[in-house]
């Protein structure tokens, strides 16, 4: 069990151990796809493996690089692999980032290792001052972001495949039952936001919050119960839906999270390691907030708000994570975990949990200077935010006052519920 | 100058007394336009007028006149006129409201005042009991509020047309610049929402709100002001924005508020009195929450939470309010007032203002129970707070705790904004 | 019957005299309509009934009045009222004629007035040219061809409305069944075109073609026969459709023709009078070029071309015209005829009826100088043409030579069928 | 140049000899292109290139394997290698084809190879009818349909790359300026349509045409000339476009032939040898009918119908064709040739000229039974004839006879025009 209070179990390597570390899982992640596996993009949010290999590299080359002589690798790059930093400069549009075959896979692979080579000869250098070390470790939890969705893109990719191909075979762990403690929290006054270690600048400031007393669910929502929900038929009536959730599942003909597929009367599921049989244990996910928000309703409950789940997480355990379970061969796929009686299990890793909060700035918040001040603020409209890290993503990325956030009809990341009242 | 701690003005009113002042109300907003003009539905987000006639009145005949013996006036009217309620049954589709040329406009007025006459019989008699009476409030308020849309609505429908027809003709109040004082609240707790009078469901429960110390501008942004954003290429560079807003300049292709139009070197306004210069001394009205907001950023400030506004508009005042500018002869559109020395001026009327809170529940709220659960609930995402009321707004409709909302990109409302620090 | 060797029946009348009488058949079509029903623009391709009295008012007024001295009615209508002519100026936007509430109908009525005012007085004096008074007669068949359009835009427009309308009560003319007699016409050079008497510039020049010898059914395909067609699965599958009507069967959802409604196990039909049962003996109407296509595949036959159709219609017959039907207090919808033995049955009037000739120029043809050049060269690509006439068209309009035109996918029209060999 | 009369200048080879040499031919176009190259669809028309690797090899293994004993490669390629042969199966959707990364190319090598020597096999053994060996012509043409889509879809492909990668060097081609010589032809009976060697079934049957006297240009129309056009505001005013073509103008902000690239006051177009000056004297090509309609109104002439054309082609000369300037190093793009006196100048390969004939089928013609009868005939549909090959064309592929269509708006083939009167 991962202990909360200890969230960067790295935090002893050097800088340049910990660069190394994260390139290298990106090399484990890339690993088993084809040059042809990484040009697709299945859909406008979805970029290819290649666009998230030579856009995470650009960032170090374009952030950190520019303090160091030397030529950029490709002149070219700085418009093809900029995403969205418009102080940077233009952008090739995003939706087109599947038509582009050159430069190679190959040459992607050079840029990676040049950069590489580079980095390390600069963070082993005397420049690295404390403003640059921290655009480093930013860097560093980019790319770890990219390479939570080279999984879920390659996962949607894949899906579009109608032989439904195997990203990486892998065990699922098995688990007893589901928890059905609820653990209490008092009102009060809260510390809410970043205080220690890396974070993003959209954590802070910290700052206090009033709290009314509230309840969170020892156990994330189960398959079993989104069955129960299913067959009650929550996808076909209005009732429990916000106006703009029920429009979304008819336009998409939802009627079960994405991925699940009926099969002779049971469901099954595409994961990372093929179909399978869905499992009434494992926590769901690949649902909406929509769908989220529809079953807290139908259920009685309601999803948490960010503040709540923050302070709730001090008794949050979980073990799912992307590389965990990579070097222990199992399937990046949420499965059960034993129960920690009187824990909040599996708060984090797993799936990341809606929040019923719109994703919005701290008090106080403004975003950095310059390009990196693009990087979180801009974006601070019309999505949720989601806590708790998934199984795509890296151990020492997450923490309880880390924010994700995605609009509120993305499926296609690993995002489940937690409820409240 | 509207008193604040005075919303209700006409709460010595009989029940019927009220219902009958609305109703009228409706009667001359609609009383300038032909059944043609009644007829036109221009965007989907607008209503024909002839719709908001029959909708407003089957709000009475299905949740008032259920309670009483007589038959419908039409079995159709249920399916042609009721909007967004599922758990009265089907609804026609809303973005073809405009297709529909019978009933005519003549059987609409037939329906209404049958179902005056019905209600006053209703209303007179012994039948009204509390709650009934509490869904006849809700019912005028309902009324009220599409008395607004039929406002904005038809500006909306006028505009469209090359010619620019007036709605009414009127003079525009004067008034000297805007003050340029700030108001300052202390840190603290304090109580937000509904605490007596008739309120909205989403203006509960009232609860407490840590809120650190603030300060909010005396007037609302001028349009002298928006001239100075514009001219500082306020449309032409990403920084400030929002990336959802600057894609919604681009594809939209904003480069001022809706209904200014550029004529020989200056700037003109088409308002529901014609098209007139825009004056520099008014609020400007007719912008998106993305350009308040990136308004806000530019001038180094930020849009106030609905909470500060809330807090801030004990020192509010205002007086230009849709059923106060009728009966004076002027012109419905926001106009500069004499500023009051030390209050926080046009903040009652006048134009909507943008907060920068997400739509969301208030702790502890849920829905009513019945059809009527549907009025307000199921909204609660992807839309911004707006306080305040405007020029399309009655007097006794608005009050400190309202929360108005609309989606982020929406313009056709009166809406403007303040600032905050 | 309509002779066919005489369609103008009109002919000894004078210029003033058939100018008033077109334009007397516009104000009865338009008089069972409210002023409501004339606003409405259902889908882009239909007009409001108020835009055709005005646009037909407008071709008056800027093609002949223009040789007369007196101001314009209303400068502003040259831009409202224009449908496509470049060379005249700007036009509204076609899809936005629905919007435009103002001028009032009474308005255009009164603009039809004074341009039937002036121009009975120009028609009277001497200014009267050859070329004149030919554009005259455009104007009059420009009319005649907007009051078809009017009674098919508007049967679509009331189609719309969940109570389905009655235009205009009327009786069904009954009939016995079909003729299976097959016409046949020997190989050989045949002139095709127009060569006496007014006809549209597409229609010419005359011109030699070589026929194969052909066989034409005696009359058009009827609803019984469309009903075996469906019942075989004509609408499920893919057999006899050409590529592009299989997409449109699936993306519009195609399983009849339009209007038909399946009720209680048996077809019912909107018609102008109203929601009646289907009567297999009628032609089919309102079926696509793709449909009539499919079926005729599926039959075993082919659609004539529209050379074929021609030459056989020297044995052709009709008796179903708009302004015949209408003084007779019939229905505007296709019915039964007593078949004449021999002949080549309800060839004119009834349906128009698709053959397989995409729409396009004569050998030698050129568009007439000046702006009523836009008239038809400009549409002659991805149209196919349809001959005959309809139950919408008056008799004195249609000739055998005649040339309509659609887009393979249209169906709004009183469009059918009938198979050659 | 090659001599009209005798197009087929490899029927002295065995069937087996063909089915190698066409196949090889693929390997020399698919050769330059990397895996990721062969992944992209940049539009829907577009097909990846390893998708038609696939698919022309599923062809033969389709149509002509099935006469012999063996298990098919792969039962999944049947679906997503079937291009929309629905007596066949369901297909894959067409607009996904570039999000299938699995089978990758490797194997899609492998699928050629293992059918090639099955087919190998096959045509040496005793089994090949009369009727199995047109089918494999009809795949061998096949093949080299897809041929010619290969390139114009990679060259599509690149050109959305900012890079313009070149997909093939080579040298272009010098010849003096273009032909003004107009070749007459007197009125009388013309046949018309395949009569001996390998054709397609819409070439058929051969048959009668009356044909008035015509002339027809002596050289196709270059780029110089259509400079000219666009410097005489040609893109700029609607007067010579048909009134879909000028929509597509604005819609699709049409200023020059696809390909054409504004650079310092001089006209650059990118080919498949990269981005290189326009010539003047080269034929322009990557134009749509829409195009070459409106210039030929524009210079006072118009596009020849498909029989003038084929009656014209027995003057007609050529000598441009893919396999031709792909074994003499040179550029796969039209360039000038030294015309011939008195004759019609690259009227064979070169380009493809847009003809005024809408694609339709000849009296008489019906499809053939079974699958291939889907081949022609369902397209014969708002599709525009194209005549004489192109310099994506391989020499034997294409005949006086042959009809090429695409619609009206296609722009990608490598399509020119000639003009008539």
């Amino acid at each position: 069990m991962a202990s909360i209070s200890d969230p960067l179990v790295t935090h002893e390597l050097s800088l340049l151990e910990r660069f190394q570390r994260v390139r290298r899982f990106t090399d484990l992640i890339t690993g088993p796809l084809s040059a042809e596996d990484c040009m697709v993009q299945s859909m406008p949010d979805v970029s290819p493996t290649r666009w998230h290999m030579a856009h995470t590299t650009w960032f170090f080359e374009t952030f950190i690089l520019c303090h160091e002589e030397g030529s950029v690798f490709d002149q070219e790059f700085n418009y093809l692999f900029n995403s969205y930093y418009n102080a940077i400069g233009k952008q090739f549009p995003r939706p087109q980032r599947g038509l582009i075959s050159r430069p190679s896979l190959e040459r992607i692979k050079e840029y990676r290792s040049e950069v590489d080579r580079r980095m390390a000869d600069f963070l082993a250098g005397p420049n690295v001052t404390q403003s640059i070390a921290q655009a480093v470790l930013i860097g560093l939890n980019h790319e770890q972001q990219h390479q939570e969705l080279m999984l879920t893109d390659i996962k949607h990719v894949l899906s579009c495949n109608p032989t439904l191909p195997v990203y990486r075979e892998g065990s699922f762990a098995s688990g007893v039952t589901s928890s059905d403690h609820w653990s209490e929290f008092e009102e009060g006054m809260y510390e809410i936001g970043a205080f220690e270690g890396f974070a993003f600048d959209n954590e802070s400031p910290r700052h206090r919050r009033f709290q009314e007393s509230f309840r969170v669910a020892g156990s994330p929502v189960t398959c079993g119960q989104w069955i129960e929900f299913i067959e009650a038929g929550g996808y076909q009536r209005p009732n429990h839906w916000l106006a703009m959730g029920w429009t979304a599942v008819q336009e998409q003909q939802w009627d079960a999270p994405l991925y699940w597929v009926r099969q002779n009367d049971s469901w099954m599921v595409f994961t990372l390691a093929g179909l399978v049989p869905v499992r009434p244990e494992w926590p769901v996910c690949h649902v909406s907030y929509f769908e989220a928000d529809a079953f807290a309703r139908w259920s009685g409950s309601r999803l948490p708000t960010e503040f709540e789940w923050e302070v709730a997480s001090r008794e949050g355990a979980g073990n799912q994570f992307a590389d965990q379970l990579w070097s222990a061969g199992q399937a990046l796929h949420p499965a059960a975990e034993q129960p920690t009686r009187g824990a909040i299990n599996q708060m984090m890793g797993s799936v990341w949990e809606w929040t019923s909060s719109s994703y919005a700035a701290y008090p106080g918040y403004s975003p950095p200077a310059g390009a990196l001040g693009e990087y979180n603020g801009k974006f601070m409209c019309n999505q949720y935010v989601l806590k708790g890290g998934s199984v795509a993503t890296s151990r020492d990325h997450v923490r309880p006052t880390y924010r994700n956030f995605f609009p509120p009809d993305a499926r296609w990341q690993f995002s489940g519920l937690r409820l409240a009242h």
